[in-house]
């Protein structure tokens, strides 16, 4: 019997760098964990694989998921449903493994909902001239796009209070070694590993 | 304005290596913080220095302490008090300085009612027979002494469940890096830093 997995969820404000910081992980990490692959009913493009980049369901298939409680979280955009299903996170727990979902606060809000014991980190921008730097250099949206991205950002950052730890991305490889070092250091936090020390001293 | 320093309370059954943790700790530490000097009634030694070693105090001195509040925990051994005097502890973290108690399991409940927002660790030996073999090399004590102790320990493992996070003294460096992690992470926790994003977003 394994030790249940945990539940690690990465958020922040739009374009603080999320992706960025998740692919990271995935690339050079000190620490075991797998990337939770979300549900969407849009088209699959060329090159992507059912099951990698995404689980791609129709409208019908997902909205049966909404009904049966099957999704962690889930959002529509622009006619299109995204979302975490939840079968998929309880196998890998279920296993002792970590999963690491990437999402907006929104969905993070939900999930929160749902899996309280999870640990929850906010990605925020070191201020917000260098958020609006990163939303600028993004594409070549007109000002008023941009102020309106900064008022949502700002709003998003206000949600920073309903999670467990912050960290800002000033640079990508100190934002991964601090969540690296709060994914260990919550796996010696006593709730999660009492079980395995009541073993060891006979009840 | 600095940001007011962290409590870390390091406490663990006897015998399990507390004193030889903080020692490495304060020798090669990554990380910042002072040592809080307890205070004590016993007489001072040759070569022990008042303010480095202990506080030495007379009884009457440190019997006013208690009745002022002025102690953050405190205990008497073999006739002696010995506790950890609140104004140091208080000076330090209004300077923004993470401050640093290695403390038996009775103290380290005192400043949990007192100081919540602490930070708990609980040093544990990898398992009874380990900490029997540490006790027994100890010193030249019969069975009936070391039986008594093992049952000591054993009760006092059991307040593991009183801590934020539980470490496994197998290896002092190992430890020692878990212990500067939780630190670390420590620092990354929202309630610690709000106030500076406050600023960051103008409230």
């Amino acid at each position: 019997m394994s030790t249940r997995g945990m539940l690690i969820v990465l958020s922040g404000p739009s374009g603080v760098g999320k992706g960025t910081v998740r692919k990271a992980m995935l690339k050079n990490s000190s620490i075991k964990f797998d990337y939770s692959v979300s549900m969407t009913t849009r088209q699959m493009r060329p090159g992507e694989v059912d099951g990698v980049d995404y689980y791609f369901r129709t409208n019908e298939e997902f909205e049966s998921e909404i009904r049966n409680d099957g999704m962690l979280e889930y959002a529509k955009y622009v006619d299109h449903y995204y979302g975490t299903p939840l079968k998929y996170v309880n196998q890998k727990l279920d296993a002792g493994i970590d999963v690491l979902l990437e999402i907006e606060v929104n969905g993070a809000m939900q999930v929160r909902e749902k899996m309280p014991d999870g640990v929850f980190i906010f990605l925020t921008p070191p201020d917000l001239t260098s958020l609006r730097e990163r939303i600028t250099h993004r594409g070549t949206d007109d000002e008023k796009t941009i102020d309106k991205r900064m008022e949502k950002a700002k709003k998003e950052i206000q949600m920073m209070t309903s999670y467990d730890y912050a960290v800002v991305n000033d640079k990508i490889p100190n934002a991964v070694e601090k969540i690296e070092g709060i994914i260990k250091s919550e796996h010696l936090r006593v709730p999660r590993i009492i079980d395995k020390y009541k073993k060891i001293i006979g009840d």
